[in-house]
């Protein structure tokens, strides 16, 4: 019989909603003699406006006894912008080097999608999570007068790449249509985009059979709304990665079932996954939310610790829960975790 | 009785094809007393395979000396990624300090657009053109070893914001709707992202009468599938401007009729015109190129010049031809140049 010790961060708005939901249908799918432990942590507003912190040393310690965390999603309109981004959000997944940011994009029946017509989509972003623009590299001169210079560092290393390019490769040969498409900018960012596209050609002479392409950033835009279902794997950068899976989730359903994973692949820490979504302070507390983002992250949390069977299950019951949603009356966020709690229990 | 010095660089691919119909319909617009002189320059894939040169100092120098440019498509896959777009677009662009990137997105009656509906777009992006990660500061240690490190670095001024930032302003303040937002990524990038943002606010006390708001880089891309009709005017980076330009020519009836400006308002140095799409070179050659962004690109090219009669006929006759040719069948690049031509003239 296996356990599972399971950091949970519900944080701010409505992730405390869809977080509830989440455990609900992770409780329902786990095998009876799993053993389920969840420690609840209060990152986020409440925890900043009350202490001044986002994240110590010594919770990071504490966090990293456990085998997952799920997480809801943090920011407040009452915390300056960028503070819990970056000193909760970007500092766990710098320091648990969660370099796998996985992103899945699949258009289910039933889902809406901006898009006309009724595209094939079905692919994976793998986008690097502990380099390129992220690292908070660069500074300011001059500060708040008119001769002001600001800079922002791309840190971009071989190491960092080939790790990631590494697990995409290992991802795309395992699907059906094996297929990689790097993701860059590589006729303007010659010194970062040079040294991903010879680790992408280097790697892949390991996976003869994934086949390749490269696509620049910008025409990417345009495959994603015209041509989506030319896309298998994408591989790519920080940023360009921050932007490419919004758009992937917007036209492939919309955040509200957008589902993530910051994965540290070597299990040395602990991998974190998360609903796409932000807090949206906006609908909290009033039950809209669609926790289904917060359920398929769970999916994708079980299959990292092997519980593929189970991860299965729960993307089957959403599967067919979106599909009968369709059309149907609007559901609460509780309602729709019910529902789902059933279906992968039953 | 005035006159026009125009240079013109069809460049590669489908760069002739669509550059010669602009000309065509650049000449039935203008009065007949204003004198257009045009001068052609082999720029591109041609000039670079014969004498490894790109644009050198003497090129910018009989540049200089035009009232604008019309520019084609520069790219050919017989010269290394990045060769020509480095050594020949920006270079120019940065040389003759085109620091207003100027991109206009309207899904005119007729024409397809990927989003269901008929979403209602009409909105202009503002694109630093001079700055960001474009600068080509940045480089790699022990390269092609697997200790590669490489940076890019992105460069932002406040003297180089305040006047893009200025200039959109007016924009804004100019169109019915009056509205700004400004696209970044300042809860990440927070020494450029201050500074943009710092800026935005100052100039925005001269525009009481614009509405402005912000939105980071990864949300704009939800928006601009989801709801195309918020947006009025975008100010932006380089690079995000790349991005963001893609997806909206993609949206608003496909780069078959994106118009872009490389705009330097003091007229210290020529600005160009160029559609915004790339050399084509699987359809060069076959008459099929739809020149109707680089016709569009010309009525910008008037507007600049102070010719707005004759650049909204040209916009009207775009409009009246899509419109017709919508279901029709397919015509020839120099079709679609003459139907334009007589439109306009009579
Ligand atoms: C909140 C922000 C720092 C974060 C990011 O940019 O990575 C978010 O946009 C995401 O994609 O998870
Ligand atoms: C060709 C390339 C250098 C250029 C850019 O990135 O600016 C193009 O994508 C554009 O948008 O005009």
């Amino acid at each position: 019989s296996r356990s599972i010790n399971l950091a949970v961060i519900p944080g701010d708005g409505i992730g405390q909603e869809v977080v509830a939901e989440g455990l609900k249908v992770l409780a329902a799918a786990l095998p009876q003699e799993t053993k389920l432990e969840t420690k609840e942590y209060d990152f986020g507003a409440k925890r900043y406006h009350a202490t001044g912190q986002t994240l110590t040393d010594a919770d990071l310690a504490e966090l990293k006894a456990h085998d997952a965390i799920l997480l809801g999603a943090i920011g407040d309109p009452s915390v300056p912008s960028g503070v819990l981004e970056r000193g909760f959000l970007l500092k766990l997944r710098f320091a648990f080097d969660h370099f796998v940011n996985l992103r899945p994009s699949k258009l289910l029946p039933g889902v809406g999608t901006p898009l006309a017509g009724s595209p094939d989509i079905d692919f994976v972003v793998v986008r690097e999570g502990t380099e390129g623009p992220y690292t908070g590299n660069g500074g300011a001169i001059r500060t708040g007068t008119p001769a002001e210079v600001a800079t922002e560092v791309s840190l971009n290393t071989a190491y960092g790449i080939e790790r990631v390019v590494r697990d995409a490769y290992a991802r795309a040969q395992a699907r059906p249509r094996k297929k990689l498409t790097l993701v860059h900018k590589n006729n303007v960012l010659v010194h970062a985009g040079g040294l991903w596209t010879r680790i992408f050609q280097e790697v892949g002479r390991e996976y003869p059979e994934v086949t390749t392409d490269y696509l620049h950033v910008d025409a990417t835009m345009i495959f994603l709304v015209t041509q989506p279902e030319r896309f298998d794997v994408i591989v790519t950068d920080n940023l360009f990665g921050d932007i490419v899976t919004d758009l992937a989730a917007a036209v492939s359903g919309g955040i509200g079932v957008a589902a993530s994973g910051n994965i540290n692949p070597s299990g040395e820490f602990p991998s974190m996954f998360e609903p796409v979504h932000g807090s949206a302070p906006d609908i909290a507390g009033q039950s809209k939310a669609d926790p289904t983002a917060t359920v398929l992250s769970v999916a994708l949390l079980l299959r990292h610790l092997g519980y593929d069977a189970e991860a299965d299950r729960i993307d089957a019951a959403v599967r067919t829960d979106l599909a009968e949603r369709a059309g149907g009356p609007a559901r609460s966020t509780v309602e729709i975790g019910d529902a789902l709690a059933a279906r992968v229990a039953g």
